[in-house]
């Protein structure tokens, strides 16, 4: 059998162990033969292929990105584009799919499973949003280097009796600034489920200043202030070099302390450090593992089903199970660690 | 309420991370008081006592070790030393024990436990060879310790065409070696639970020789070789300065490989410094879980129970049951990552 | 003898280390009785004091921060405040006085020293901006940084082919964008001593991507274009949630790369994390040494010196030599590396 | 002119950095080729050469170990050895030779120069034990690892009451662990350059307890007992798993402290993790800072010279001058820091 490998979307520590491990175990416990498909679905589209065998693999394990490169092409959103792709598959002999990816990824795979293409996903998402799954990989590296980070600033924010907000990753969802904050110590956490009080966050950091610690306000970059909470615009401030710096809510956050507390506030924006290089060793692990079971995914013909750690097991499930809603922060799971806030 | 708290056997961290959870809990939402008893069963037993409160806990959670120190005490090995901790904890005024530790300090809860004594138990070891729970703080640390490790030595091994063994911790169960050979891109990887062949590692690494790669074999200390397996004892031998270098099996792996391959080898052996210093972020975020919840369980008077990882929740099983018998590598979980080894 | 100790200015991994040498050695070896005077020159200025002395400097070596507290306060610039600070030593018996400080707090200190006031200087930058030493502390560490997040963005450059900036502290001096540059493997290093020109570095981006690698391009904050570089003001844009994302050169140049070159560019700013946290072992092993001697200098009445490496030497030099101008990187210097640039 | 480049000796973090360098300049600048000779003076000895470009050079500088291999091959041990490196040079059309290595490396080359031959050296010691340069690349990283495991190792320590001995490398020369023992804030530390006094060491441990803090003992492989210095020789004790474990200096002061203070202690033997692995920012870029004048020394025909660091400078210096003798330990450089020891 001759199998094609795509990686799409963002990128995230744990494609190339995936990658690795699929190939591998492919070849050799299935016999199979693979195809690297460049740029996520642009690939397969415009016929972008790779030699993907073992060899290609070697020394890939640490490193962070995708051999295969990413792109966020949509074949759905372009005239002809599932019928050039099923051209493409044939014209290069390929039997089936393997799509790691995220949600638009996979929902991309969903269709074409549904269409009669041969597809099987592994769930990728930093932001740990996808549902179906315990864990995706790269969340565990992005929540720690976020932690090194806030254990970096404690010392500064103390030594200046200062606020730190620190803006970490989350569109939708809030895992990384919930573990990170829980990891870090941070003194508040504020995620995009919960709309925040401004007022009581102010409150808190007038409260935290009493002991001899600085707070760390940990922030997703898609957290919302609540309705009605009156957040000053911070809009046209110039820095010292006369560039106009406001950027994101962790900026925001940290001007609206600043004005309504009268402590100093900085904001700190980890982007994209938080995506880039080696996998801790859990990431690598499920990475891993993920790869080892698509791959026998593929040989069992277990076609639409994407690979999923539940406890300590991969299972599979439908890839319409991960991609059919967002997993979100729930109350209780938002409240359980609410004793170190404030 | 006021609620003893110790920690009892070989350091780990989280530790301290799981005692400032269960203070900051207990203080916050449940009104106890706390008594912090110090090494281990030897704090109750002798009546070693300090202050623990929200202000002894601060600063804590990246910190490695144990605030309360530890010992391997065993108070049913010592005369009349059950009545002595009923005796001290009734002094005290203490109603309740949060023990944190692994099979031989929880299994002493369990028996106190059955005796009447208020006491909640929180697992904990390197090694992940407790039952009932997915996983226990302190493991993913030591992997990836072990990881960044054999990513270190990979170089080492191709540019000396070398053989390097690296031995890492795993008395009776090789979890910490199976993940940070799978993490780390081990050529093969040797568990308790697995007596290997030496005659077929010799040949794997001859083998790997063939790719341009040196192989790396990452060896559990507690891994034995199979009945009939022709080790040399390596004994006697002296080094550069006149000492002599034996060690422990990873040694004797080495020196065995050297012997009969004629290929250089080395070994490295972790030690201690895989349970030392700052937690992962898992591990900060499962000890800081396991600390909330042993809080709620002794205000809910649900005495004889462990707090325990089931996918991303944390419950509550009988002590008995983390106890009763050792987590090891499964034939399958061994097998399932054997594409890479050899 | 009584000696003051205190602490100026933005903090700087090996604060502490200096602390505790100066106090360990002072005790030790001189009998010297120590005050710590908190947050810079507020401390003395408003008598603020803390105790100091071995005790209080155990387990602060790993500490980033600093245990006294630090301020921008200049007391030159306060109505009677060099006399206040005279008064305040008298009353608390202080017979001299040790300034760890960068331009500013040693200005003072220089000033104070020709007043007549004994105190030695123990110079502190991130930027490594002062002259008359080698390196300061504090630099190490931050380049390390600066240089794993360049590692960790490398892979995310080529596997979205998208260009990276990344800005990094260095408001007057490019030191740390020149040795995180080199050290990372930038495509281009802009510093503030050498006016950048845009299009030259546009040519670099379109060039770098005729490889397969993608360009990473490392900015001083204070780095500005050249006259007549026709960068197009950033402003207005809004990102996904509607916050308007600017700020400073980092960001401005990524948006100028993006129309000029058409490929994705985005912008990440390291800010505060480089200046937190644990120092690295060099600066563990400089600031130690700068605080040895630093006692030293108190010992011999060396008032008005300011600790400084030469090669691998600890001297003392005028504190004048010091802060009398910045140390900037020369034409030569920038120039060594630029065979990897462009 | 074409240029061949080889790596001797022990890996050491840079060696890669310094090849990329060389490479990078001379092909740039002055328009050299190059040819790469595997495994040291083997290399030119046999005839094993590879291609050495700007693209082989691409992706190397984070990478430990040497993309060229290592070897201790000595041509001058090797009947008619000099001339068949002679004679394959003239077969490669190679007019200059670049040997990155240490002491024995550079003797070689120093020889061959004598000879004739057109050679530079660049100096390598993880032990930072040549003279003629002030740092040698490799040597950070190394401290860097040690001075971590030393912080992970304080807190176990501390939790168990128990001496910790590191043993470190250095077989002649104890920059490491003087350098490693500062920054990780030792109790003591024992090098080739001072005999040690058990006794002393002993009453160091006991002193050290009465504080609440546990000694770390950081020692040199190459340390030694001063004469009379009566330590019991640790032999044939066996372990849990009935492996004798005796190994080098460290586990028999470990053993001698054990047995004469009744205190519990563990050897901890860093070995190979200390020179494997990606460079510290310092080494890339005193390597890469090597290379760059390296390419230049071609150039200039400057033969039979050495890349030095004197303060912030790369100056070249004769090979001679950097092989004649053993850079160690001064003992005041030793006595410098003795405050924090004992």
């Amino acid at each position: 059998m001759r199998v094609g490998v795509l990686t799409g979307g963002g990128d995230c520590p744990g494609l190339n162990a995936v990658i690795r491990a699929v190939v591998r175990k492919g070849v050799r416990t299935h016999g199979f033969e693979f195809v690297g498909y460049r740029d996520g679905w642009k690939g397969p589209l415009e016929g972008l292929t790779m030699e993907l065998g073992i060899q290609e693999c070697r020394g890939i394990l640490p490193r962070g990105g995708t051999i295969l490169g990413s792109s966020r092409t949509n074949p759905f959103k372009i005239d002809g584009g599932v019928e050039k792709i099923k051209e493409n598959l044939a014209a290069d002999g390929v039997d089936a799919l393997v799509a790691i990816g995220g949600e638009d990824t996979l929902g991309v795979a969903t269709k074409l499973a549904d269409l009669g293409v041969h597809v099987v996903g592994v769930p990728k998402t930093i932001d740990n949003d996808l549902s179906g799954t315990d864990f995706t990989f790269g969340f565990d590296t992005a929540v720690n280097i976020a932690t090194e980070a806030i254990d970096r600033l404690h010392t500064t924010a103390e030594s200046h009796h200062r606020v730190l907000v620190v803006e970490v990753m989350g569109r939708h969802a809030g895992w990384i600034a919930l573990h990170a904050g829980i990891a870090g110590g941070a003194s508040a956490v504020l995620i995009p489920e919960q709309p925040f009080d401004i007022e009581a966050l102010c409150q808190q950091v007038e409260d935290r200043f009493k002991t001899r610690y600085a707070p760390i306000i940990v922030v997703s970059e898609g957290a919302v202030p609540a309705e009605g909470g009156d957040m000053t615009v911070a809009s046209g401030e110039k820095d010292a070099f006369g560039h106009v710096r406001l950027g994101g809510i962790g900026d925001r956050i940290a001007n609206e302390i600043e004005q309504r507390t009268g402590k100093e506030a900085r904001a700190v924006v980890l982007g994209h450090i938080q995506r880039g290089g080696t996998p801790t060793a859990f990431d690598r692990w499920l990475a891993t593992r993920f790869g080892l079971q698509a791959a026998d995914a593929v040989a069992d013909g277990d076609w639409g089903t994407m690979m999923a750690l539940r406890g300590t097991k991969i299972i599979r499930v439908p890839l319409s199970e991960g991609t059919a809603e967002l997993k979100v922060v729930s109350p209780e799971e938002y409240a359980e660690a609410q004793v170190f806030f404030g």
